[in-house]
């Protein structure tokens, strides 16, 4: 169950056994069943949730339409981090798009851990910004990549997202219609044929 | 002239007079003229710099036109964080809109002491985590207010952005044309005259 979280975590620091069982003992397991919803906006983010399996996603109400902000696969980390930080009400809505398996650590449990170890601190630092990092190309692509371009840019960079999730959800995350979505897949299509 | 930046810090670590001696030992002092560039975009960011004094205004350039992103006072620090982190290329342009000394830290400087004492680790996440929820802010307010609703949260929130800044700036950080600035203003000086 910790072989993926362990091997992400190693990735950025490096914990004795002693240190890495210390965070494993403080993990929750949570399933979530296709469709099934993890947060609603207006809750407060307390948890950073480790995906070992699954995909969630998150999506603003604007009006009453979704609109998607991001998909998250497994072996990355989910949390509302705006919520998580100020401890202001998360205006996102997450729901599981496959069956899911999160482990959950509380901001309590993290907070200790970044008090007791240095290795989480700098654990810590380096995802607050890739955090960062991941807010400013989201950034980037909205306000200087039209929606033919980012569904291209999405292609490249993200197979997982081509495969795995429904048309109509890609295209609320590029910000268009199914119908405008459907033109240029259309469109592409017809250019790799030339 | 490390007085600020001494107490900048002691609001997030607690440093002895070693350490702070080290650190200090490490920062330069630059001081820029009224309307002096202090960066252009295409460069790599590979410094942070501490304002001691004075104002910074960083924007992007759209269409041959200033796109104005983040007004940066005295007691506070600017980087391009995203060119900084990840070392691309910056899109942003920066100006001091006042006569401003900084203090600047480089890049290397920086990563070594997080190497070295985990205090600056900490100090480090805490830097990304406000970088991450200032970046989450602007963006709520781009979305989810009109211009007027920002400028009034502006003058709310940030008194120094409407006495030191110019309006034709102010306007382009609200995203909007000086003369629609001018008829917000007057309407809500009507409003409060009532």
């Amino acid at each position: 169950m910790y072989s993926q979280i362990k091997a992400y975590l190693s990735r950025f620091i490096h914990l004795t056994e002693e240190e890495f069982e210390a965070f494993a003992g403080k993990l929750v397991a949570k399933k979530l069943k296709k469709k099934e919803v993890y947060f609603l906006e207006g809750e407060i983010s307390r948890q950073v949730a480790f995906i070992n399996k699954g995909c969630l996603r998150y999506y603003y109400l604007v009006n009453g339409e979704e609109h998607t902000g991001q998909f998250f696969f497994e072996n990355s980390f989910y949390t509302d981090y705006e919520s998580f930080l100020s401890g202001q009400p998360s205006r996102q809505n997450i729901d599981a798009l496959e069956k899911t398996e999160l482990l959950l650590l509380s901001r309590t449990d993290l907070y200790q851990f970044y008090e007791t170890n240095p290795k989480f601190e700098r654990f810590g630092r380096l995802m607050a910004e890739n955090a960062y990092l991941g807010l400013r190309k989201r950034n980037n692509e909205l306000l200087n990549l039209n929606p033919e371009e980012r569904y291209v840019q999405l292609l490249r960079e993200r197979p997982k997202v081509m495969e795995r999730i429904p048309q109509h959800y890609i295209a609320s995350y590029l910000g268009i219609k199914p119908e405008s979505l459907s033109r240029i897949r259309k469109r592409i299509a017809r250019q790799n044929a030339d």
